[in-house]
C-alpha cells in the first residue's frame, strides 16, 4: 500500500516537474529548455532514474500534506488531496535543483550523479543562467498554488519558500568562506549545515503541514522534525564522507579529507587542537595519507562525538516526528522515509 | 512639487532597499551582507549616488501606483498611497541588480558604474551567491507587500515578478547564444531584448498599475507602454554604442563594435549582408577600425533604420501612456521620467 503511494506521488511529482520546466519550451529558448532537462535527468547522455536523483524533498513534502489530511477527514472529503500540493513540492525540487546547479560552478564539480555538470557541458555563464532560471520556475511553481488553496496561503507558502532560500545562500556563504580558514570550531558547524542541509529539508515539512491545513502548532512540530532530520543526515553524511564504505558510498573513503571539507569531524578535530589539527593546517592532505589521519581522527574521538550528534540529533527529529502525530498511510511512510535516511549506509 | 515627489520616494526607495537586504546582516553573514551592501553602491570605495544607479525601476514602479492613486481619489482617502507600495518598487530594483551581479560573471566585466565588479572583489562562487541572494530577497519583499495589500494581489504581483524573470533569463540565454553565431537577422533582436530590457520595465508599470488598484483594462496599457518604453530605449542604447558622443556617454564611441555586441545597428548590417556583414563575419572589430566600420554601417542605412525604429517604439510607448491616462503630480512626473529616458543624450 505504502509503496503504491509513493509511486504514486513520485509520478505525480515528474510530471509537474516536467510540466513547470517546460515554460522555457518557447521557439527561441528550445536549447535553453534542453539545458535544464539535462540537468534534471530527463534527456541527455545518462539519463534516467540515476541521473534524476531520488525526489526525496518533494516526496516529503506531499507525504507531510497527505499526512495531515489523513487525520482531517472532513477537510480530505472536501476535495482536498496531496495531488493539489504537487506544484509546492515541485518547487522544492527545482530550488534544490537551482542550488546544485550553481553548487557544481563555485565547487568546480565536474559530476553530478555520474553526468557531466552543467557548466562542463555549456560553460559557466550559461549554467548560472540555467541555475538562475530553475529558481525563478521554483517561484512559478509555488505561485501555481493559487489553483488550488486561498491566497493568504499561498502567500505564507512562498514566504516560507524564501526564507528557507536566503538560509542556502547563507549556508553557501559560510562554506565558501571557511575554506581560507583555519581557526574554525564546531560552533561553526551547525549554522552552515543549518542553511546547507536543513533548511530546505525543514521547508518541506512545513510547507507540507500547511498545506495539508495543519494548525500552527502542529506546523511548527513538522518544521522541526524536518531541520532535525536535515542535521542528522548531513552529519551521518559527514561521517561516511571520511570512514564510509568505498562499496556502498560509491565514491573513494575519505575523500572529504583530500577534499579539505569543514565537516564536523574536522571540525572536532580543529577544536581539540592536538595531533590532526597541526597536519591538518599545515596543507592539504594527499591519498595517500588519507588512511593514517582518518585513524587519527578517529583517535581523537572524532568519530565517537560526530556518532553521538547523528544519533541526538535522530532523536531530536523523531521526537518531533511522533509529537506531530502524522496519521495513516502517509504517516507510515514519512517514518519509512526518515528511518532510510538516517539509518542508510549509502 | 514633482521633483519633491520624486525625492521622496527616492528617498523611502533607499530606505527600503537597505531594510530588506540588511536581512543578511545576522552575526554569521555579516561580510556577506557587506558584499550586497558594495554592490547596492552604499559602502566600499567609490560608494555613493553614482555607484547606486538612478534606481529608475522603482521610481517608475511608485509612480505608476501613485499616478492611479491621484485618479481614485476615494481609494487615496482609504489610507493606502505609494509608500504601501515600497517593498514592490525595492523588490524589482533587487531584480534589476541580481541581473548585474550575474551579468557582469557572464560577460566577464571588470568594471561596474566606475567600479570593481562582486567578481573582481571577491570571486566568481561568492559573487554568484552574492546575485542569488538579491534575487532571494527580491522575492522575500514582493512577499511583503501583504502587509498592506489582499493577499490574492500579492500573489498576482509575485506572478508578474516572476514572468519578468523568466522572460530576463531567456533574453539573456538568447544574447549568449548568439555569440557564436554569425547567422543573425533582425527578428532575433526583438525577443533577446524583449527579454533583457523590457520586461523588467512593463513588470514596473504592470504591477504599479495592479496595486494602484486600476482596472485591468489600464493596467494592461501600463504594462504596454513600459515594454515599448523598454524596447525604445534599448534600441537608442544601440545607437548610442556605434555613434554616441565619447564626452556624453562615458565610454569610448563604438565600443559595442569592439565587443562584438549583437545590437540593432549590428543585426540590420548582417541581414542586408554586403560589405559591413562580410568584414564582421571575418573576426572582431579592432579599436582603429571602429569609425570605418561605423561609417559603413551608416552607409548602409543601418542608423537611419535603427532612428526610425526607436522613433516608432517611442511613439507606441507615448500612445499607450496616454491611453493609459495617468493622473496629477505623478502622472506628470511618469511622462518627465519616459521623456528623460527617450530623448537622453547620456
Amino acid at each position: 500500500m505504502t509503496a503504491n503511494l509513493q509511486q504514486s506521488m513520485l509520478e505525480a511529482i515528474e510530471t509537474e516537474l516536467k510540466r513547470q520546466v517546460s515554460r522555457l519550451d518557447q521557439p527561441h529558448t528550445k536549447p535553453f529548455h534542453e539545458m535544464l532537462m539535462y540537468h534534471m535527468g530527463w534527456t541527455g547522455e545518462g539519463a534516467g532514474a540515476q541521473a534524476a536523483g531520488k525526489r526525496i524533498r518533494p516526496l516529503l513534502t506531499l507525504l507531510s500534506v497527505a499526512s495531515v489530511f489523513d487525520g482531517n477527514k472532513e477537510k480530505k472529503s472536501n476535495n482536498m488531496n496531496w495531488l493539489h500540493a504537487v506544484s509546492i513540492a515541485a518547487s522544492i525540487e527545482l530550488v534544490h535543483n537551482f542550488s546544485l546547479v550553481h553548487d557544481d560552478i563555485q565547487d568546480n564539480s565536474e559530476l553530478r550523479r555520474g553526468r557531466k555538470t552543467a557548466w562542463v557541458k555549456w560553460g559557466a555563464p550559461m549554467a548560472i543562467n540555467v541555475g538562475d532560471a530553475l529558481f525563478v520556475i521554483a517561484n512559478q511553481a509555488a505561485l501555481d498554488l493559487k489553483e488550488h488553496y486561498p491566497a493568504d496561503m499561498v502567500v505564507r507558502a512562498a514566504s516560507i519558500l524564501n526564507g528557507c532560500c536566503l538560509e542556502l545562500t547563507q549556508g553557501q556563504y559560510m562554506d565558501m568562506s571557511y575554506e581560507e580558514r583555519t581557526d574554525l570550531v564546531i560552533d561553526d558547524y551547525w549554522p552552515m549545515i543549518g542553511g546547507k542541509t536543513s533548511a530546505l529539508l525543514s521547508a518541506c515539512t512545513q510547507i507540507g503541514a500547511l498545506i495539508g491545513y495543519a494548525q500552527d502548532e502542529k506546523i511548527e512540530l513538522y518544521r522541526l522534525f524536518g531541520y532535525h532530520l536535515g542535521l542528522a543526515f548531513q552529519v551521518q553524511d559527514d561521517i561516511l564522507g571520511i570512514w564510509g564504505d568505498e562499496a556502498l558510498t560509491g565514491k573513494s573513503a575519505a575523500s572529504d579529507l583530500v577534499e579539505g571539507k569543514n565537516s564536523l569531524p574536522v571540525l572536532f578535530g580543529l577544536e581539540k587542537n592536538a595531533e590532526f589539527a597541526k597536519g591538518w593546517r599545515q596543507g592539504p592532505i594527499l591519498p595517500n595519507e588519507v588512511g593514517a589521519v582518518a585513524k587519527l581522527l578517529e583517535t581523537e574521538g572524532s568519530k565517537a562525538y560526530a556518532e553521538m550528534k547523528s544519533e541526538e540529533e535522530t532523536q531530536k527529529a523523531l521526537g518531533y516526528l511522533q509529537q506531530a502525530n502524522p496519521q495513516g498511510e502517509a504517516g507510515a511512510a514519512i517514518l519509512g522515509l526518515a528511518n532510510m535516511l538516517l539509518k542508510r549506509k549509502q
